[in-house]
């Protein structure tokens, strides 16, 4: 979809800025981040796997984990993500799952797969069906597994997301 | 691909129970996850997006997000990962991240989308063109940002991952 909000450079400058910076102070790999809301900065970050032993730690959702933090909701309404890299699938769930309004990116996944990261590769495997992917996956106790939704469809405590 | 490595039940009732309980507490979605290495439990983990704010806090990532820090890796070599219901996209591509040996899960993303849940809808976007996606994406400074590739290539002190 055509994005209807006009990117500001100067927020990508910011994330182009960490995720350099990341990369000579070897705290990870070449990825920023920065959340906006209202033309003000609610969040950056840079990538950082290897310095706090967390594949999940990529620029996107320590992003999208500190702006939650800072605005205290589950949701991102209304902000718009500035990354340097157009996010891994991992990260592109995770914005969609966030409700952000719009993507900025920087670099392709093109442009990461030429520098050794396996986004285009990740890509591929998530189109794939569950018994073509590189990772065996097996179901099983469906049939025990379901309960766990009835009891979410049947609760009137819960919190939908 | 098929699974080599045999499931052991047990681990699976644990991820069903870890979902159905986080429904009665009212802590988050019906999700659960269980790492294990060599027969034993190394980190288990429910859902805890609306009592964490916190939009990436799915099963999958909150186990292996404490599976590296109890095995101080960034890694989950040789890690098998029972999952109450198929990984969402953001989990799947973090499950990749994290370079587990096998996945096991109980209820499919059609359950899930039958429980109210947007995977398959966020499997149909991944799926999709850029242009074609219902979050509006857009290239900023493509010029600017190959730069932090291009010190990452370089660099002498990079950790890959």
């Amino acid at each position: 979809m055509a994005s209807t909000v006009q990117p500001d450079p100067k927020f990508m400058r910011m994330a182009i800025d960490l995720a350099t910076e990341n990369v000579r102070s070897g705290k990870g790999g070449p990825f920023g981040a920065v959340v906006v809301r209202n033309g003000e900065v609610i969040a950056a970050a840079a990538n950082s796997v290897t310095s706090t032993n967390d594949p999940t730690a990529h620029a996107e959702v320590n992003a999208i984990r500190a702006a939650c933090r800072n605005i205290e909701s589950f949701q991102l309404d209304e902000c718009d993500v500035y990354t340097s890299c157009e996010p891994c699938p991992m990260c592109l769930a995770a914005l969609y799952w966030s409700r952000c309004r719009t993507i900025f990116y920087g670099n392709t996944k093109s442009d990461a797969a030429a520098a050794g990261f396996d986004d285009s590769f990740l890509y591929d495997e998530v189109k794939r069906p569950i018994e073509e992917r590189r990772i065996p996956f097996q179901q099983v106790l469906g049939d025990e597994a379901i309960e766990s939704f009835d009891v979410w469809k049947q609760s009137s405590e819960r919190i939908d997301y």
